[in-house]
């Protein structure tokens, strides 16, 4: 069996290569890449998109599957082998519902989407691209049909979140709305805080450093990672020994720089401590987006807004902002930001962009 | 025949689409990814070059080409169809004499190439990169043995060069010997020209922000390219609107990030100049190494060296570098970087480097 375990694994491995690459043209695209090379780009990305579904829904790889179910059953279920073979088994029952031309029609059109949203979003212009997000719409629903559902939205829940649907999700927020909607009605009651001290101008490199003496602090190994600037922050993984975060700059916000990278951080971690034998195979990849959302907001919110956080790190945070700051003791800093208020975003952040 | 001709030209853009995600892996490895990713990105490279090559080799690409023959035969040679379909016929002899897997081998000794010397240039520890140059010698005789040739470097020298060989590098040499070696001992001769104060200290922010202004005044097109720092200066294209270059700073020599910028923006220049109906197509690169280095050294040399260029120039260089310049008039600066040293390196430049 190890023979078709190691066939499936040299399998798998190309596979991510693939899609390691597409991951990096994505980076690339949101970070550094002039706006002439956008149309190829997404035409690249298809490519590589294609290619890679090609490859993993073949017949080699359905038979070193089938040649392999023996062997996983006579394992423990989280046995490294058993959980592989059932993950890539999952997968690859899904993937072969839908055909390559597809998933390359899809990229090209999220590369698109990606142009228009870029070019218009500093200009607040929802009309712009609302015809591509329509269009968005229209291919989510086109997939999803690609596979049998109760709920439509159940296909594409559950790409992020295995044996989740949408009655699921529905019936786990209603139980939060119970108890949500009661609290935020109550600390909305309250005087509010003022936070206005968060929005005065903090330049742009300072900032920077300032996530970047965090990050360090807590223990990011920039030999295994670097931080960059994009317009949305996001974590991405070219291998386990690359695992990148990104973050944004307000000038007129000490937010949003910080806890994106601490909130990107998070993901890297959960990905950076994914052990080294899975490399390459399906199994290098957090669980679900529920888990690695918990691991992103551990760090942003249970200790990136804590007291003994901030008690070790704003006399820091004044010496890097000494005018502003100054005047602003720890208690009000803490309590600014954790501020409560309601907003459509979950990560609103009156939103300036300075270009 | 356009049938099989847009067919053709389908199969050549994915293959560039491989070739083109493989440059941006190259192009990461040498500007911005951290050392972790090394080894992966190694196999990654190796993975993309070795689907590229099997596709370009694959049987399909044969019987088009085979069934454009008589089409291209009742075309003029320069034209557009015939010159696609003879270029590509030529890649694909000389493609399907060398097995992806042996395309694999070298691409993974490049990159490990890469991050030895990458490691140990700094040091200028030449014994640790031995062993993998001595391997890469040992990789370009198997290479060159999958071919027929006169001589062992032919098969090389081809593929930078199509139609030179080794005996023609060789007379080619010859002749220039014959009046090179007499000149350089004529000049050599004379009373050494002083250009210390090429070896100043020059910020490394000046000199990056002079030479993109340089770049901009002459029409490098930022929408269409971009210029980030790296260990041995390149150009790279993933496609027709993102052509980039790379430099390098020394923060003692005023000249390296200055004509390397130059000499880059030479090669983009040329590349960004090619007819868009090529894209994706083996036409869509320079004719030859020969002819592309014609072009970063007419900007690097004959533009970027002459009088004229520094009577334009020389003024704003001196308000970038008052303390520097100030006190060295025009002509001085002219000969200083027009002087003649005999030097292993072409680009020798009194190396230092800034860790």
């Amino acid at each position: 069996m190890q023979n078709q375990l190691n066939q499936l694994k040299t399998h798998l491995l190309e596979i991510n290569d693939l899609e390691s690459a597409c991951n990096l043209l994505h980076w690339d695209q949101a970070t550094y890449m002039p706006p002439g090379g956008a149309t190829a780009r997404g035409r690249q990305m298809a490519t590589l998109r294609k290619i890679a579904h090609d490859k993993f829904t073949s017949p080699i790889i359905c038979e070193l599957l089938a040649s392999l179910q023996n062997y996983a059953q006579n394992l423990p279920d989280n046995s490294d082998d058993a959980s592989l073979i059932r993950i890539t088994q999952r997968h690859y029952n899904k993937a072969i519902q839908v055909p390559a031309e597809f998933m390359a029609k899809l990229a090209i059109h999220q590369a698109e989407c990606y142009k228009m949203w870029s070019k218009y979003r500093s200009e607040n212009n929802f009309k712009a691209v609302l015809p591509d997000l329509e269009k968005t719409l229209e291919l989510s629903r086109e997939y999803a049909n690609y596979f049998k559902y109760e709920q439509i939205a159940d296909p594409l829940i559950e790409d992020a979140d295995y044996g989740m649907k949408t009655e699921t999700v529905r019936s786990l927020f209603t139980e939060l709305r119970k108890k949500l909607v009661p609290m935020v009605e109550e600390i909305t009651a309250k005087s509010e805080i003022d936070n206005s001290f968060l929005n005065q101008y903090f330049p742009e490199d300072k900032q920077l450093e300032f996530s970047r003496k965090v990050l360090d602090k807590i223990g990011y190994d920039w030999s295994r990672g670097r931080q960059d600037k994009t317009l949305h922050p996001f974590m991405t993984k070219f291998s386990l020994g690359d695992v990148r975060i990104t973050t944004r700059v307000y000038e007129n916000n000490l937010e949003q720089c910080l806890f994106c990278s601490m909130h990107e951080m998070g993901h890297a971690f959960y990905e950076m401590g994914i052990n080294p034998n899975y490399e390459g195979t399906p199994l290098a990849h957090g669980t679900s987006s529920g888990v690695h959302e918990s691991q992103s907001r551990l760090w942003e919110n249970l200790v990136g807004r804590s007291r003994e956080f901030w008690h070790y790190f704003y006399p820091q945070l004044q010496r890097f902002f000494p005018e502003q700051l100054n005047n602003i003791d720890e208690e009000t800093f803490y309590q600014g930001i954790n501020k409560v208020k309601r907003s459509l975003i979950r990560t609103d952040a009156d939103e300036v962009t300075y270009n």
